[in-house]
């Protein structure tokens, strides 16, 4: 896996074959985004299985089980994933190796098949806003936000992506442009504070952001800020977007009610880390020396500001349109 | 005056007795914020005046004229301060000297006035939202955005002010967080991400800000970010209100389509500096390094989002209502 920790100033391949590294690599974020998560843990299954030694098999797989999904306790699709190579282990080390390549397989297509529903709605000379980090990183090999732009571009469409800077983790800056710099997509970085701005100026035709969760009735939770943009969106008449594979969407929260808003430690916010001129990684200070700070993660934007929900099978312009369809077809066959 | 470049980390005095360094120190921003500009550059005017020599005395005023109003071409009240002193030089330097106190003294007092009438508007227990820096710094004294809220705490009100960081120069987190601290006001600073959620939950009575230019229709231009604020804000039935001195309402400027928003360099948003733990400052790189950014410094909040504008004279609902006041009452005395 790519060493996410060290980008974008670094690019690091961080290897292994034993799964209490990859276990590690999950804790210490060497590995983001909901389904990379997901595909790692997998991967760190399969390894326990194929590492545990004969005469205490079941046993060994038990543990290394609760470790790996422990690494990130809140990440929905990584128990989700370990728990399907579990399952598989239990038969023999082969069926993990053939779950795991699946679940890779599965989250790849899913990232595609939402490049290629969103790309419908790109329309040539765009201007697009995106909004923190939903691209290859986050979710194998396409992403979900990104997944759609991605795609326009090697269509052929003249695009430029604003890439909101995302504060205060820099997400936007850091990952969401290095990626969109590897796929040669024309993107400048803008403060957040500028996309109102530019909405206002008409130079953004469309907003797309990913999703950390969706609930039964479509308020979706994601990134600090997404709120603010889609309410401005909306103001401007400009289409908002939330892309997400099938594992966002969740039927057992009702509303964005529902979801606990994570607060994280304040230091994100009055400290910034970055190489100084000698490419000496250094930690300053960015704030007033005696004053504090309040950093909520995530915010909740209400369904009503979402023009349409781009998923791994169709696009949904409701919640309810999206769940008639997987009622209607089974999780991994329904189409729009 | 205080020198604001190394705030909020060094609280340093410069000082110096001839116009041309006090000149430097417009051009370098040791002092910023609209007053505050103008109160410095008629110092500076009054300096000239003072030291000019007897035989060349007119010569000598007029270029120092004409180099402190050129310190910061775009900042009106510069030259407006500036060409009030000089004049009063062409009499003597004693009458110069008299008109920058002057307006030493009619700052102070715009800012005490906008705090008294603002802080009517604030209810006990207010959580209060602000963007950038408009407080003593800005506006000698007691600031516009500020006033009211200092005001209000001293009146033994318990508010609490939630500080948009106000990236990408940080004035939020660098100057009002210090700022408020002095004056021992309850305060934290967010992400201006954060601001959406914070009103959405409740968490935000009222929004006050300054402004950097108000038209004669009401659209206001303000720091890069503020529009995003004022429509969520009216999204949130939450007042927004605009804090400024007469000097800001621009009647020959008719609407926010006629104000030049300043593009400034894009390395404001893809550097940080700072001190690090050994209290060193450090420039880092917090960006992508092959991605560019684009850094819009200002943006207009039409006036249909502005609930009233709290001025040195009373506070006014519209923008007709304030100037009806001024036509009837004249600039320096009207009150409503």
């Amino acid at each position: 896996m790519i060493d996410q920790t060290q980008l974008p100033f670094q690019e690091k391949i961080y290897k292994t074959d034993n799964y209490t590294d990859s276990c590690k690599a999950i804790k210490n974020m060497l590995v983001r985004g909901a389904g990379s998560i997901g595909v790692a843990g997998a991967f760190a299954m399969m390894q326990a299985a194929m590492t545990a030694p004969a005469e205490t098999y079941k046993d060994y797989i038990v543990k290394a089980k609760n470790e790996i999904a422990n690494a990130r306790p809140t990440a929905a699709d990584l128990s989700f994933a370990v728990e399907r190579v579990f399952q598989k282990a239990l038969v023999s080390p082969d069926e993990a190796i053939r779950e795991a390549n699946l679940i890779a397989d599965e989250n790849a297509q899913a990232g595609k098949n939402i490049g290629i529903y969103g790309n419908a709605l790109i329309p040539d000379n765009a201007g697009i806003l995106t909004h923190c980090n939903a691209g290859p990183l986050a979710i194998v090999e396409y992403g979900s936000a990104l997944a759609p732009i991605i795609k326009a571009w090697q269509c052929g469409k003249n695009i430029k992506v604003y890439v909101d800077e995302t504060r205060p983790r820099n997400q936007g800056a850091k990952l969401t442009a290095w990626e969109l710099q590897k796929y040669g997509v024309p993107h400048v970085i803008i403060a957040d504070n500028a996309a109102g701005l530019l909405m206002k100026q008409g130079k953004i035709a469309l907003v797309i952001t990913g999703a950390d969760r969706i609930a039964a009735n479509g308020d979706t939770a994601n990134k600090i800020g997404t709120y603010e943009k889609a309410v401005v969106a909306k103001e401007c008449n400009i289409p908002f977007y939330v892309a997400a594979p099938d594992a966002t969407f969740d039927k057992h929260c009702a509303s964005g009610d529902d979801i606990v808003i994570e607060e994280r430690h304040a230091d994100e916010l009055l400290y910034m880390e970055g190489p100084d001129e000698n490419g000496i990684m250094r930690r300053i200070r960015i704030a007033n020396p005696a004053s504090d700070a309040y950093n909520p993660a995530f915010d909740i934007t209400p369904a009503k500001y979402i023009k349409a929900f781009i998923g791994s099978h169709g696009v949904y312009e409701t919640i309810e349109e999206y769940y008639a369809a997987r009622e209607k077809n089974g999780l991994k066959t329904f189409k729009k």
